[in-house]
């Protein structure tokens, strides 16, 4: 699944590599690395906050065919901002902001499919979490049709933090829950909005659920109980351009 | 890809499942076949119009494992319906006919996201083509949450045909193509209508084309050229649903 990646291979190029600043996305060890190795690597991997996974050695294997010692990192396509960041720039353009917080979607196709819909609608960033997310490398550029490469994603710690924050600076959160009261065509998206999606089994995670303003669905008329999320998003973002477009 | 189908395994079967009437979706015969044998099957097969592919032995073995004896043949796990039956059913039923026409849209969890938009957002009917579609196999009904068990499905041999038959029964034939000059929004939808959309690479095909009464666009600020083709057909299926339930 990773293979499109780019890869920081062996020892020596992950520590160059944090070092010189690389966008680098997650770090794999190997369980067969000795203890001081092990205890070096992981103590500057965790002062960066890079994500580590230490793995069986036949995981690395996988992974990368080549003589990787026991480590390997992928480096990550795209230049992540941080959402309040993208947020004052967004503010600074004299644009309306509206984000996307995909909480939990881990399936590259759907989250291409989303980054896809994000850009053409106008919408200002992705927000995702370091943990429980589709990779983004090459697989998902792909997919998302180059749409990556151009609408601003940002990669948080924290996404329950990251609502907070964008509460205290005006942020309606919107969620699109199948089992709420109010559709989406009652909603009004003409303030500043983040639309939090959840993953397709699991909805959106309990303690983000309570963050949320407003629960919203799509109107429907059919026995089955979900679209798919990449769909489902289109038609918020669909929504949302249509209201502010009315607007100007 | 097809390994979640069920299967008629060797020549035995497959003539018993013909002549039981079991909905075969394709045939793979393997070169290795004698002479005889193969005339035999082909005839059979070619009689009942069902599609078949004579392949290297190594490609069934790949599709499944057994002692397939160079003949097996794939089920389809639904019932496909013919086009007109199912207009004549809806139009018994009192409903306002909408469909949607797969045009070469062969990848399962766009066919599967497709299915699921439609079942939800009450359209009558999916209808795809016997060649260049998505295999309607356990995989595609997965992808669809199990939608596919529920809107009818036509498989056709001619879509260019089954095209004109809907004109001829008064269907507005409305395709889905980024360059046209009318926004969705502008569309009146409450008219039979058959939605037609393209594969992401090729787009509705030349003849199909030229079928078209209405050339429609979702409308798009940002960069990227094109939709992922589930969101377009799940926006599509949305507006419809909207029109024809301001009308009641």
């Amino acid at each position: 699944m990773e293979q499109n990646n780019e890869w920081l291979i062996g020892k020596n190029a992950l520590k160059e590599g944090i070092a010189a600043g690389k966008r680098i996305q997650k770090v794999y060890l190997s369980d067969t690395l000795d203890n001081e190795t092990l205890k070096e690597l992981l103590k500057l991997i965790r002062a960066q906050k890079i994500s580590v996974l230490v793995v069986p050695k036949s995981k690395l294997d996988r992974l990368n065919r080549s003589n990787h010692q026991g480590v390997l990192a992928s480096i990550s396509p795209i230049q992540f901002y941080k959402t309040m960041d993208l947020v004052t720039h967004i503010y600074e353009q004299g644009q309306h902001p509206a984000l996307a917080l995909l909480d939990g979607i881990t399936d590259v196709h759907n989250f291409g499919a989303i980054a896809r819909s994000a850009e053409i609608f106008g919408l200002g960033g992705i927000i995702i979490g370091n943990k429980n997310s589709a990779p983004v490398n090459y697989e998902a550029i792909k997919s998302s049709a180059g749409a990556l490469l151009q609408i601003p994603v940002c990669k948080e710690n924290n996404l329950l933090h990251t609502i907070k924050e964008l509460k205290a600076q005006g942020f309606v959160v919107i969620g699109a829950d199948e089992k709420a009261e109010q559709t989406i065509e009652q909603l009004d998206m003409t303030e500043p909005c983040v639309m939090v999606f959840g993953s397709e089994g699991e909805g959106i995670s309990y303690d983000i659920k309570n963050t949320l303003d407003q629960h919203v669905k799509i109107p429907q008329i059919g026995k089955i109980n979900s679209l798919n999320v990449s769909v489902s998003a289109g038609i918020f973002f669909y929504e949302w351009m249509k209201q502010n477009n009315q607007k100007k």
